[in-house]
């Protein structure tokens, strides 16, 4: 199918990116249309090279496009199909860019027997929010996950694949369950530590504000996302609840065996656990770097 | 008292540092001494522009200096201070660059009734090490902690706080205790959580290594640190081992708290607890840049 418009729903830190990087690198010809509520943020965004179009009618915005991308937070992702698809064309592919899949997934083909969704995860971003942070190459190397199910359409999920490598993703395919097993690990439980570890400092600071001069870098990059919008990280969390709560009792069970280590002061043992660490990170993000080559 | 030689016990990361920063800003017009015990790594110092001399005989090294600086590993620094005392003059100031401070003052304190030795700990750093990940600037705009006791000499200290600024730092004085506390919070328990993330997410990665794709920004942040130097970072978190447990004891009780509310599902709850965190983050990091103006 030959795409000539683009509807991005939601022109924030992701939606902006994505059009930016449509538009201002010539991988797509076509038209972007910029679909929002807030009217100063849409010409925000016009002015900033993202859309072509603006509006703040979701109806208009979708009927001529062959291809729509809500990038709204979570919650709002499954009621905004539900509201356009009375509008769209019988061929129009969506997809969306939430960071949790199995909820979103399942409301969607719920709401509608349409094989055309196909639920995306680019795994971009910041903590960062707003068009104003939004870039071209946000996505340049980053891994965008698709998570089609047994009912998605073969061609609507080549389509979105084309669409996130086009703008310069790694495309990795996995069920919206599994994704989100591995992201409450490797995504969302850092939300949490690093939320943890800001509250008991920022304790410490308020007997003794000096503290505040010891911050170290390590806790800096440790609370960097303790920074990211609240709105948008709670209803992550709260929407992937049961496995971030895994991901934290196994979190809570290692740190608590490394206390113990500690606590019984065997230097070999405290350096093999570092050790160890040090090993895997390194395999992770050689394997993490093979994989996206 | 005008220092013309300057010996690094150490030329690693932290003492190729101060050297380059010290020999090429022109910082310091006098000679710079490397002492170790590999020869090899002392030469590459000294091309890298690290030192002037350099020598693997420690009492030859320190005779003629002014200053010491001993930037080995924190359970290297009393012994070697112990070497050197009947080496030096008596005038000269000896200092270091270890993470903890208590045990290393109290130790060297109770080897002399020389008041010239003044702990510091500048953070600054990296999880790599060697001398060629040394760079010129790694001090400039950090904070470096001194931490004088009541038996330290005040010139000793106007010396080693000017040779910190000299190199780019702000200088905070804390006791050794104070010092040991907040360091455990702020720099490391970080290293305690990102290596109990790597962890847990290597066992995952080994049941399906497709979870080494999903690995987010927020995750290569928070486990960054758990590719620092095992040795190093062992003796560290033993020598601090009260307080870090203290660290590890607040932080498991402030998940457990977080985990409480997300699985209450309360979704307002979650979102000002986030929010708290923003706003305790940005007022911490608002607040370090206001010190070091």
């Amino acid at each position: 199918m030959k795409i000539k418009r683009i509807a991005l729903i939601g022109v924030g830190l992701i939606g902006g990116s994505l059009g930016m990087a449509l538009k201002q690198d010539r991988k797509f010809a076509g038209t972007v249309v910029g679909v929002g509520r807030n009217q100063e943020k849409l010409k925000l965004a016009r002015s900033l090279g993202a859309v072509d179009e603006i509006t703040t009618d979701i109806r208009r915005g979708v009927e001529k496009v062959e291809l729509v991308v809500v990038t709204t937070p979570v919650e709002t992702i499954a009621p905004l199909v539900k509201r356009i698809l009375p509008c769209i064309r019988p061929q129009t592919v969506i997809t969306d860019a939430g960071s949790i899949k199995a909820p979103v997934v399942e409301s969607v083909e719920s709401l509608t027997p349409r094989p055309l969704f196909v639920g995306s995860h680019p795994l971009a971003g910041s903590e960062k929010s707003g068009v104003r942070h939004a870039r071209k190459d946000l996505f340049k190397d980053a891994v965008c996950v698709v998570t089609p199910t047994v009912r998605t359409d073969r061609e609507a999920l080549f389509l979105v694949t084309r669409l996130w490598r086009n703008v310069g993703c790694r495309v990795v395919e996995l069920s919206p369950c599994q994704h989100d097993q591995w992201v409450a690990v490797s995504s969302h439980l850092p939300h949490v530590l690093a939320s943890s570890l800001v509250e008991i400092t920022a304790r410490l600071a308020r007997k003794d504000k000096r503290v505040k001069q010891v911050l170290a870098a390590s806790f800096m990059d440790l609370s960097r996302v303790a920074s990211s919008d609240p709105e948008l990280w709670s209803q992550i969390l709260l929407g992937n609840r049961e496995a971030v709560l895994r991901g934290i009792r196994l979190f809570q069970r290692e740190v608590a065996s490394f206390a113990r280590i500690l606590k019984e002061g065997k230097g070999r043992r405290v350096k093999a656990r570092l050790r160890r660490g040090k090993m895997f990170r390194y395999s992770l993000l050689r394997e993490k770097e093979d994989v996206q080559r």
